[in-house]
């Protein structure tokens, strides 16, 4: 611990060009679902987005993140008819204008995409107690959150394209992976090299919702006593 | 709907030197609790963070997010006492060679950072339905965790630097900043601009965990067979 002081190091901000790249990055991330191309991501470029997963912020410095590599297409076949189920099931729930467009859409890449990953939070990694996690117990999800959120900033200045699948059940998905239960899956991920993406998020795109307004969601101070729900 | 397909563009990979940039950001982030100085974030700087976590994904395109902007010292310091009282608590339960370190950690920057910021998940955003959450309903906390990175990363291209506290108990925060029920907090932030930063994660640093070696969390296919528990 002498090193402690010396560890600290001067940090200025960014020069205006790798702030910009920074906010290209972060404005042309697309959730890509059927612009993968079939060419498999070169091994230099997976490490790369893995160690930026890696680096991700965690409670305690717990890294409860895990990453299962999925390319065998049998498997994939198989975690594409889990899809399938809980589609059909959740195209049931909507209005029947908003299901038609539902079912118009393409909602996953699990067999375009060449690579799939599954990135897990181990609830127990870290031992009984982790620094941060007495209060807030979820938050090893978030730091497992903010990992995935690095890959696809990172997977999007590589020329990959990264989609998430949230459309499975739990418990399925987990006995087809082999999963244990104190292993929580947090992310289903398609990955793929990219040539081209929508401009604005597809959703936005195909009518399904609109940005809304900075504006109306940040406040000073409190929540506003005029906004009780959205 | 007739510009769906004009609205997919070529989207190469970065330039070296963008991705260098876009790494830097991801390598370089801090969770900070100490380097804050007192002089205000600029408008236009904030503005540029909050609109890179108004860009984060979102399940069903939902937004779920808002920020709470808390500048008012009283305020602070009411937050500051809910971070004491949970962090007494915290501490009595790591065993005592832990603890001993533990106390000497700072674990927060809610009074020297000039501006903190409140992350919130409204839970009924986006209706009753959300694209993406019928079977994953934690897919709205997902998202704004990701709004959350965002800002991290933006925050440190700008020369910002971030904490976040996880140390507090919500009912508590909930109460102090008159939030409703059905709004979830996901983070307690601390933002100013920083002139140091550790070379190297903070805990890390200081001798409280050490970074995993990438291999043992990263496998081919499924969860491998030895590794029930980490």
């Amino acid at each position: 611990m002498s090193d402690t002081k010396s560890s600290l190091k001067p940090a200025a901000g960014f020069s205006e060009a790798e702030r910009d790249a920074v906010y290209k990055a972060i404005f042309n991330r697309r959730d890509v679902r059927d612009q993968f191309l079939p060419d498999p991501v070169a091994p230099g470029v997976l490490d790369r987005i893995l160690t930026a997963a890696h680096h991700a912020p965690s409670v305690g410095f717990s890294q409860p993140w895990s990453f299962l590599l999925i390319r065998s297409i049998e498997r994939r076949r198989q975690v594409h008819d889990l899809f399938t189920i809980a589609n059909e099931e959740a195209a049931d729930r909507f209005p029947d204008e908003q299901a038609k467009l539902y079912q118009s859409l393409k909602l996953e890449g699990i067999l375009k995409a060449p690579l799939n990953i599954c990135v897990t939070c181990d609830r127990t990694r870290g031992g009984k107690v982790v620094l941060g996690r007495t209060h807030n117990p979820e938050m090893d999800l978030y730091s497992t959150v903010c990992a995935v959120q690095n890959m696809w900033l990172a997977a999007r200045a590589e020329g990959v394209g990264m989609g998430w699948v949230s459309i499975y059940k739990h418990d399925a998905l987990r006995e087809l992976l082999n999963i244990p239960d104190h292993v929580q899956i947090i992310a289903y991920l398609c990955v793929g090299h990219v040539e081209e993406l929508y401009e604005r998020p597809e959703l936005e795109v195909k009518g399904w919702a609109d940005r809304l307004a900075i504006e109306d969601i940040v406040h000073d101070e409190v929540w506003p006593a005029d906004k009780p729900d959205k």
